[in-house]
C-alpha cells in the first residue's frame, strides 16, 4: 500500500524487478467470459496458463448480464428452432448494423468460425435448447434458447439480409449470465490453467523496446511481479464505472442510469496498455439499452421526441431505440399509446399522461403545440392501411392511434425510464488479440479481448455481441499469445 | 531514407542518441498559427527556441481558413462597433455551445484572457478594424472585422446568453487566413526564435522514465536529433487527411467532400505523443460546416431530413446545421424554399428540384408520401403567426410556404452541397498545454496546442475557435515550455 505511483498506470521497467514473483507463459488479466475463454484456449494450446482476478470471484460483468450470446450461420439451436441461417446473412447484418466503419476483418472471422465457437461452448458444457421464444430482444424467461436480438427481422435489416434470430441463451430459467459463468468457471477449474483472485493488475512491465514482460499485480496489500513469458492478456472489462473517462470519452452515457458493470470497469487495463503505447477508438461508442417493451403490443405506440416527431420504427431492438434516443434525440423520447395499450402493464411501467386528444396530451408533456397532432395525423393516416412509409414497422403493428391518448415518459432523465449503458470503445486490437500502436503495429507481448478492446460492435449493437465477441476473441487472444511460447519452445 | 522505422511513430530512446545535431530550450513542431504563437510567447519569455516546420513555408492549414479568430469579453473591436459583450455572456455561450462536457477548466481562461489575447494579436501587428458585418457565419467579404459566428443570437443559444458577435477577422478583404499567417510569421522572423522548413518531427526521443528530450526530424534526407531542453511543443495540426484515423476515430467525416488541412494533418504528431503514453480524446469529433446561405434569405425555407422532418432552426450558425445533419440525420438535408427563394442565386446554388406542390416536391426528391406536406402545414401554420414552436426560428425568417416549391440538395454524397469538415479531436493537455496520460498526468518535457489537441470546442463549434484557441493555447504552450528552463538556470 502507499505507493504513489498505484494511482497511476505508469508501466514498470524490466530493470526495476529484482526478482518475478510469480511466472506463466500466458498472464490472463479478469476472469469474465473473455479472461475464461483465453484461459482455457491457451491452456489447451499447452500454455501455463495464470489467471489474476482482481475480485474475489470469477465472473465479472459478464455473470451480471442477461447472458445472451449472438452466434448464426446455421447452429443446431437454429436449425432445431426451425430457422435458417447462413455466413453470409450474419455477416450481411452485422456489417450493416454494428457500423458505421465496423472492424471488417473482424466480423468476417467472427461470422465464418460462428457455429464452430457454438461447439466450443458445448464442449465446455454450456448448454442450449433448440427452443425459439418469439418476444424480441430480451433474454427468454424461460429456457428457451433463440431469440431475435438485434432487430434483424425489422427496417431497414430485413431489407439487407435475411432475417434469422442469433441470441442463444444457455439453457436457464431468466438471466443466464451468471450461469454461463458457471460454466465456464468450472470449465477452467477442470483445466490446467492457475487462477488468483482478489490479485489486481496495475501496471505493465515493459524493456528497453517496449515489449510487455509482464506486470505488476497487489494481492493481499503486496504487490508481485510477474513475468508472463508469452504475453499478457487484458480481459479485464470495460470503463462504465469510471466517471472521469465516461466524461471525457463517452458524456452522454453519463446521464444513463444504469450503469451495467462491476467497480472494476474502471478502465484500468485500457489505461495500462495506453501508457504503454496504444491506441484506443471508438471510446465514444455505447451500448444504450432502452426496453419500452415488454409486452410486445406497446409497439403499436409511437415514439417522439422532444419535437413531437417520430425517430424510428417501434418494432426494433431496443438497443437501436436507446442509441438513437440517446446519442441522437438528446434522450428525450415518449411512448404516444391508445387507451387499449395505456392501462399499468408491468412493474414500474405506465402511462405518465392520460389524456382526450393530441393536442391536450401534447400540452400536458410540454411538446411543441401542434407537433403531436400533426404526428398522429399522417401516423394515422398510412397506418389504416397498414402501412409506415417514413419508419417502415410492420404491418402487424400498425393501426391508427384514437380516441383517448396515453404517453410514457422515456426521457432519460426520468428515473423510471431505465436507460442501460456500457462502454463499447477500448483498446484497438486486431482478429488475434494483440494490442494495436496508433500506427496498427502490435505491441509484443500484449493481447486484449472483451469489452477492454472495441470488438464485433464499432458504433450499433445486438444483444450478445458483447458475451460472443468476448468469448470467440479471448480464445483467440489466448491462443496467439500461447503460440509465441510454442514457437519459442521449439526453437 | 530507408529506415523502416520511420513508418512508425515509435519513440526513440535517449541512451540511442550519440550526438545532439541541433538544440534548444523550446523545439516547436509546426508553423501554422498555434505554432506561431507558442514560438512568439516561448521567445518572450527569454527562451533559446526552434521551431520546425516539414512544409518549405510556414502557415499550415490556418493559412488556408478563413481567418476569424473567436474573441470576446469586451474587445475594442466589438466595443467600436457597438456592441456589448461579457467574459461571462461568453463564457456560458461557449459552455453550452461547444458541449457536451467541455473543458470547463480551458473554456474559463479563454474567455477570462480574451480581451488581452486581442490586444497580444495586435502587438504582432494583426490589424483589426472595428466594424460589424451583419451576414452571420461567414467571412466578411470587406475589410468588416466582426461578425456572429456560432449562432450567438438564434435559438437556443440566445436564451443562454446576451448574444455578441465574437468573430474576429484581421482586416482584410476575403478570406484572412492567409494574412493572419503573414502578420504571425513577420512577428516571428522578428524575434530571436530560429526556424527549420522542410523538417519533418518523426519521433520523440525519451528517457528510461519516459521523459521527453527531444526528437528526431528528418530534414533534406537526414535524421536530426534535437534536443529540447525545456520541452517540445507539437502544433503539427489535425488527422482530417489521414484515411485510416479518420475511418478509425471518426468515419462519418471520410463522407465529407471537403477536408480542411494540408497533406501534414495526417495525425502523426497525435500519434507520435500516444506512442510515449499520452491519451487522446473525443476522436469523434469533427466540425461540419455545412453553408445553406448565403443568401442570408434562404433562411426563410425549411431544412428537412430523409424523413420529411424538419431537424435544426434554419437560422443557426451553419457548422451546428452541419454537424445536425452528417451526425444525427446521417447527412441527408434538404432545404425546401418557395418560388421568391428558389431561383439561381449564387454560383453553384440552384433549386434541384422545383414542383407545383408539396405532393409533387416529396415524391420528386424521394421523400415518405404525405411528409413533407405534413411538414409544411405544421410549419406554415404558425409560421403565417411569426412563430415557430418546434424549432425556434426568428420572426423575421417566418412566412408560409406557399404555392410552386423547390428544394436544394443538402445530401453529404451530393457534391455540391460543401459539407467542409476539419478534425476536433486530439491530444489530452491541460490549460498550460502540459500532454496527460489516460491518469490525466502530464508528461515531462512534451507540450501540445492547436488542432493537435482536443481543445475548447468538445463537440460543438463556432467559426475562429481553432485560430483562437490555437494562438491562445498556443503561447499558454510556449511559456509552460520557456518556464521549465528559466527554472533551471534559477537554479
Amino acid at each position: 500500500m502507499g505507493d504513489p505511483r498505484h494511482d497511476t498506470t505508469e508501466p514498470r521497467r524490466a530493470s526495476e524487478i529484482a526478482t518475478w514473483d510469480l511466472d506463466a507463459d500466458v498472464v490472463v488479466v479478469g476472469l469474465g467470459a473473455a479472461g475464461a475463454s483465453a484461459a482455457l484456449d491457451a491452456a489447451a494450446a499447452g500454455a501455463d496458463v495464470l489467471v489474476l482476478e482482481g475480485a474475489g470471484a470469477g465472473g465479472g460483468t459478464s455473470a451480471m448480464a442477461g447472458g445472451l450470446i449472438y452466434l448464426g450461420g446455421g447452429t443446431p439451436v437454429q436449425i432445431g428452432a426451425g430457422f435458417e441461417d447462413s455466413v453470409e446473412d450474419m455477416y450481411a447484418f452485422l456489417m450493416a448494423a454494428s457500423g458505421p466503419e465496423p472492424d471488417e476483418a473482424k466480423v468476417r472471422v467472427y461470422c465464418d468460425d460462428s457455429v464452430a465457437h457454438y461447439h466450443w461452448l458445448v464442449e465446455q458444457r454450456v448448454p442450449f435448447l433448440a427452443e425459439f421464444y418469439p418476444e424480441p430482444g430480451m433474454e427468454p424467461p424461460g429456457e428457451e434458447g433463440l431469440v431475435y436480438t438485434g432487430g434483424e427481422d425489422a427496417w431497414p435489416f430485413d431489407q439487407i439480409a435475411r432475417p434469422a434470430p442469433r441470441g442463444h441463451k444457455p439453457r436457464h430459467t431468466n438471466a443466464a449470465g451468471a450461469f454461463l459463468m458457471e460454466c465456464l468457471l468450472a470449465a477452467v477449474e477442470r483445466c490446467p490453467a492457475r487462477v488468483r483472485y482478489d490479485t489486481r493488475a496495475l501496471h505493465l512491465v515493459v524493456d528497453d523496446d517496449r515489449r510487455v514482460l509482464g506486470l505488476v499485480a497487489r494481492s493481499e496489500g503486496r504487490d508481485l511481479a510477474v513475468r508472463a513469458r508469452g504475453g499478457v492478456v487484458l480481459c479485464a472489462g470495460g470503463f462504465i464505472n469510471n466517471t472521469d473517462m465516461v466524461a471525457r470519452h463517452s458524456p452522454q452515457l453519463a446521464r444513463c442510469e444504469l450503469k451495467l458493470g462491476t467497480d472494476l470497469d474502471d478502465g484500468r487495463a485500457i489505461r495500462m496498455a495506453q501508457a504503454v503505447g496504444a491506441t484506443t477508438i471508438r471510446m465514444d461508442s455505447g451500448e444504450v439499452a432502452l426496453p419500452v417493451t415488454p409486452p410486445r403490443s406497446l409497439v403499436a405506440g409511437i415514439l417522439v421526441n422532444a419535437r413531437g416527431q417520430r425517430f424510428i420504427n417501434e418494432d426494433t431492438y431496443y438497443g437501436r431505440i436507446g442509441q438513437e434516443a440517446l446519442f441522437h434525440e438528446d434522450g428525450q423520447a415518449f411512448l404516444v399509446v391508445d387507451e387499449e395499450l395505456y392501462q399499468p402493464t408491468r412493474a414500474g411501467l405506465h402511462a405518465t399522461w392520460v389524456c382526450e386528444t393530441p393536442a391536450e396530451l401534447e400540452a400536458e408533456i410540454g411538446l411543441p403545440p401542434g407537433s403531436l397532432e400533426s404526428t398522429l395525423e399522417l401516423y394515422n393516416r398510412y397506418a389504416a392501411d397498414g402501412e409506415d412509409p417514413q419508419f417502415h414497422k410492420a404491418a402487424e403493428y400498425l393501426r391508427p392511434l384514437t380516441g383517448p391518448l396515453g404517453a410514457f415518459d422515456f426521457r432519460v432523465e426520468n428515473p423510471g425510464s431505465f436507460y442501460a449503458t456500457f462502454t463499447l470503445g477500448g483498446l484497438h486490437t486486431d482478429i488475434d488479440g494483440h494490442v494495436l500502436t496508433p500506427d496498427a503495429e502490435p505491441i509484443t507481448g500484449l493481447y486484449a479481448a472483451g469489452r477492454t478492446t472495441s470488438g464485433i460492435a464499432a458504433h450499433g449493437y445486438a444483444s450478445g455481441i458483447s458475451l460472443g465477441d468476448g468469448t470467440y476473441f479471448g480464445r483467440r487472444a489466448g491462443r496467439a499469445a500461447a503460440a509465441v511460447v510454442a514457437r519459442a519452445d521449439r526453437r
